[in-house]
């Protein structure tokens, strides 16, 4: 029997993950990146080049039998250009669509997906414009943005105008604030038969713009349904296959979206021990076109994300249910270099543990 | 922070899910085999070479910090030879004790664990001495015995000679013949300060002389309080460290143990979507004398191997809640090529996918 090959663009801590769920499988993935030392290059074959580079992704293609990726910020051109060559899942309009705050704006209001009232910032004086958000309001570029990066909380029109000039000057969107109780996520995947699986609603809690912990499910039948409907619109209309990721927020009038992702996520990790079958098979099995897995919980998930450096291993592993995920990263600040998911079938005694868990975790690294 | 280095003896399936295990946890493991395309080369850092060869596992613990197996027929000397070099984990003594079912039978008797009647078949003329068990006995060669090599059923003395010759005239044992009701088996862990963790008891079926399904866990608390108190006599009569599986008869006078294997297992392969810490990690725990995992049952789950060759993945997959483990090795009659796990909280339902999945695994077969 063939061993079906995967190309993955990018080799981070998401394409280790797809790789490490391909090998059960008896997938072989080969990861492109500009590292050899990369999380993933370090687990799997990979190819050495950049992301955006025609020649790099062609000599990925040759090897492979289908080309995925694990981060939207990539040349859209450059995926564009195996077409005709290889199959791309996700399609590469949906990348577009998700590497462009405008784009992926747009998208939403066309779908009636309610979103944060925003105006486009190509120039200075644009910043006026703004003045009808209100006061804060947060500046985001257009692309390239991710954990925090490319973004400013402005609370007049020339603190705007000054922080458009520092992120350099690009286009971008000024968003009105959006009051919020919490930060939502859900996870869908689409196969080749447009056929879906949802994973339940995750909440999240990010911390300098970087995802903290997220614990699911988080369960509210109702937000569920909604949520699941815009997901399935989403992806209906982008002719969708793979996991995507909508980022929501949960406000007094109702559910909000924030921005979606084109890979699996980093609010969904907990899925490796938390979901009957976890977001990196689902997006493997989707993209080579096999059915897809049942993505129930399994009890209790809380996943908390290791930044900076990594705690002991033993320390964390004391922990009765914990379960350690490290992504071969050397330290540095604000750098996610691994995560930890406890599981357990009783919330409040999750909670308990995340605590003891988030105070490990904090002493190594004082 | 340093990543830790296992060695592993040995490259099959059994040392590929060790591997696998390992990455997650920031675990490099280098295995030692014949073949580069050994099913845990595959996945992993390989060392070429024999089990057996004193010069290949000096190569091996040259670039780990401590040395485990997968297999236990090798060399003990060879094992012996890296003392003082390295740790190894088991010890070589409770290798020596699993690989000789003459050593392995008195030991268990020496601490009080029920075994079948047997006598030792060292030449033809202790044919005769088997008598006393009663017909049909078994015969086993006292090494190098699995899935079911190296024995044969015998009606009469003449027979026991017979197959004793067949077998290589070496030393063996003849065993009674045991009635049972069912076959059980017993896994358990112990760490680095001698602290243990038992998995449930899991219920196996084989099919000629190798393993083709467990259902786990198997809930009898009178059962699993004897067999664990037999795992405890026997890891600390040995001063075990990493994972033992003892094989067990559950006949109408209760446990009786058949054989026990110094290692990682494929009746508990179960263990990795069906328990909160696989018996992988776990092993890999141990060596490393880190803290031991959480080794209850999560639900009810039910593995059946893959043997011969691998059904369509597609097929499997479409199961709910089925698991795939493609091993990568090449079809041949009789070997175990991979397995397929179902998890289910409810155990009713779990037992009717297994009779899908076993009418799909033989439909692929023909």
């Amino acid at each position: 029997m063939t061993r079906p090959r995967v190309g993955i663009v990018g080799a981070g801590q998401l394409g280790r993950m797809l790789a490490l769920a391909g090998y059960p499988l008896g997938i072989d993935c080969t990861l492109l990146d500009t590292s050899a030392d990369a999380p993933g290059a370090q687990v799997a074959a990979s190819v050495l080049g950049s992301l955006d580079d025609p020649r790099a992704l062609a000599k990925l293609a040759d090897v492979v039998d289908v080309v995925t990726l694990e981060i939207e910020n990539v040349a859209v051109a450059a995926l564009e250009s195996l077409d005709g060559h290889i199959d791309v899942f996700p399609p590469p309009a949906a990348v577009a669509a998700a590497q462009d705050r405008l784009a992926e704006k747009r998208l939403f209001r066309s779908l009636g997906i309610p979103t944060a009232e925003f105006v486009t910032i190509d120039s200075e004086a644009d910043a006026a414009s703004a003045e009808a958000l209100g006061w804060p309001a947060i500046l985001k570029t257009r692309r390239m943005g991710y954990d925090g990066r490319g973004q400013r909380v402005v609370d007049s029109a020339a603190a705007l105008a000054a922080a458009w000039r520092e992120l350099g000057g690009v286009p971008s969107i000024a968003e009105a604030f959006v009051e919020f109780d919490r930060e939502l996520s859900l996870i869908a995947v689409q196969g080749a038969r447009d056929e879906r699986v949802f994973y339940p609603l995750a909440e999240n809690v990010h911390r300098n713009g970087i995802l903290a912990s997220t614990i699911a499910p988080y369960e509210d039948a109702e937000l569920q349904r909604k949520a699941e409907a815009w997901l399935a619109a989403i992806m209906s209309t982008l002719q969708y296959r793979g996991v995507l990721t909508v980022e929501l927020f949960h406000t007094k009038s109702g559910l909000v979206a924030n921005e979606m992702a084109p890979r699996v996520h980093n609010s969904g990790h907990w899925t490796i021990e938390g979901a009957v079958t976890s977001q990196f098979e689902n997006h493997l099995r989707a993209v080579l076109g096999w059915p897809l897995g049942d993505a129930r919980a399994r009890g209790h998930a809380a996943m908390l994300n290791l930044i900076g450096r990594l705690p002991p291993r033993d320390t964390v592993l004391g922990i009765p249910g914990a379960h350690l995920h490290d992504y071969g990263k050397s330290p540095r600040p604000q750098r996610k270099v691994g995560h930890c998911t406890l599981v357990d079938e009783d919330r409040a005694r999750l909670l308990e543990r995340l605590t003891t868990l988030r105070a490990v975790v904090s002493r190594s690294n004082q």
